[in-house]
């Protein structure tokens, strides 16, 4: 196993990035190959305790592709761009897979210009898990497209059952439409026209609409929706999280004495429910739908976070998350003719 | 300032409507009119401790508009239900104002054909106050229409500033559009074209694009989007502050003795939170944009919800919102011949 980082990409690359992927080595026993500048990878590493550094390549590389560059142009014209030299090594075959915290945008055109689509397969999309009361709920599409058409959020509905079941271990994933009502007669026309068609769809267990609070509940174990609906609903819970934690302390701040106490001794059993919310816990959604493991890691990835997404990349690739996508598309598309 | 409130509509109605009703009397002094089954409603009132009787009246309807009914035939075909008759008494300038937290699409539909819309808007918009950390975020639409094209939208951010200038009295209301990005670049179609628009709009205060974390966050006073993504986000929020409330209880309980202990000390400080999170302190959204003041609850409204939004619904008599609206929309009218 073999996963090529992009040490250029994300709001605190390259320092953890690197200390990621060192960190990774250990955990995770896999080689990492760091793309990026190599000079200033070699001194951050040298810092670092690896396993075995043996482990760690570097592939040098002169460009980086900002988050504010076009990526469609910034992908064709930055060749020796980080995200770009890291995509090519898998699709040489020289790594199993590609991880980058930096623009979205470019690593996913990066992944459909160099590895392509999966046959079948018309847009990809970003498969991220949502912590709920007990377990997780898979988001998809979660930013990779937006004004999808029907067939697209089906193809999202089948690639993220397979992903639930193989990486999470459900049997038989509940899969919901994300709509405004529980009837089929609900929503927009871009909802009122997949649901029949996920309705129907035999590879996927569909269980109907799940309207915004059905996310959190865990009713379902994969939800899809338009990825510009994925994206803002991912964002806000970030940013609802966030504030209702900073409102708490404000409170206990503001509380007196006794709150400060009271604070401290249920510190505890909360740490372990904060790291279950915490992002960087899951660090990286897979991007599904492309020849190849790609991983998207958050613009502010810590270090635990870019460790904890090389391990998603390790399960996607021992669980063959691409050849069951390929396999299940093959047998629909048997099944059709 | 007398108020149509529609007894009938709602998870706990007539109960908790008609007590909520009453609560309001002795609150806001304003006159009530209960709409729906007569009997019913004296058997509950005569229950409650009214402030001064004389100021509920109760109007008798014989038909109700159920949840799973298609909201513009049920109001068309059901002219004797509570919603009808409720709004229709606002129409005839027997109420200033009507509430209801029944089927938001009758409830919608209703106000549309017999109210009318305000000249100069094309569709109807849901506002919803969100808490934030020191204030509130009015999000529209949160729900009244979807596949709203981008006039729409504008529409939706100069009556949403109205309202947050008059209401909740912000000077110059900072609106921002609800995207995937900050740059003016991102988005789907609907917000691509929408942005210049709300950008060139001289009554109102554009200060950019809104990212989903950006809502709680408070850094805008008003957010528009499509009422599709507005439900979305809407009820997300709903259902994750009640898993997250519902976790902490678990991580509480299993967290031994001492933890128990913590949890009563800080809890004084947490309730003064939870209050300002709770939905039924605002109780109720306002529909903007039709010839008359209609206010929409949660289904789920509790007595304090019902009374709350009451308030709302004085709030926005009492300011002229509509008259300022209307005064605005001539304007801009005026500027464009």
């Amino acid at each position: 196993m073999k996963i090529a980082v992009d040490a250029m990409g994300g709001d605190f690359a390259p320092e953890k990035i690197v200390a990621g992927a060192a960190r990774a080595v250990g955990r995770f026993g896999c080689e990492i190959v760091l793309v990026g500048d190599e000079e200033k990878i070699k001194t951050l590493l040298a810092k670092e305790k690896v396993a075995d550094n043996k482990k760690i390549e570097i592939v040098n590389t002169t460009q980086v592709i900002e988050m504010h560059e076009h990526p469609a142009e910034a992908v064709r014209t930055k060749k020796d761009s980080s995200i770009v030299v890291a995509t090519r090594l898998v699709k040489e075959g020289k790594c199993d897979a590609v991880l980058s915290a930096g623009s979205t945008g470019a690593a996913v055109t990066a992944a459909q210009l160099i590895l392509r689509r999966i046959k079948g397969i018309a847009r990809p999309t970003i498969a991220t898990p949502i912590p709920t009361r007990e377990g997780v709920t898979l988001l998809l599409d979660s930013g990779a497209n937006v004004d999808s058409k029907p067939e697209h959020l089906v193809q999202s509905a089948v690639m993220g059952s397979i992903y639930s079941e193989y990486v999470f271990g459900i049997e038989k994933p509940r899969v919901g439409l994300l709509n405004i009502g529980e009837e089929e007669t609900k929503g927009n026309e871009q909802a009122l026209l997949t649901y029949p068609l996920l309705r129907d769809n035999p590879s996927i267990h569909f269980t109907g609409n799940a309207e915004g609070r059905d996310i959190p509940k865990g009713e379902f174990d994969v939800v899809v929706c338009d990825g510009f609906v994925g994206n803002v609903v991912l964002k806000f819970a970030e940013g609802l999280a966030k504030t209702i934690v900073e409102m708490v302390k404000d409170a206990i701040k503001n509380g007196g004495l006794l709150a400060r106490l009271g604070a401290l001794l249920i510190i505890p059993p909360l740490k372990k429910l904060a790291k279950r919310l915490d992002v960087s816990e899951y660090g990286g959604a897979p991007l599904l739908g492309v020849n190849g493991c790609v991983i998207i890691s958050h613009g502010s990835s810590n270090e635990k976070a870019i460790c904890n997404a090389i391990g998603v990349a390790n399960e996607f690739v021992n669980n063959n998350v691409l050849q069951r996508i390929s396999d299940t598309l093959a047998k629909e598309e048997d099944a059709e003719q």
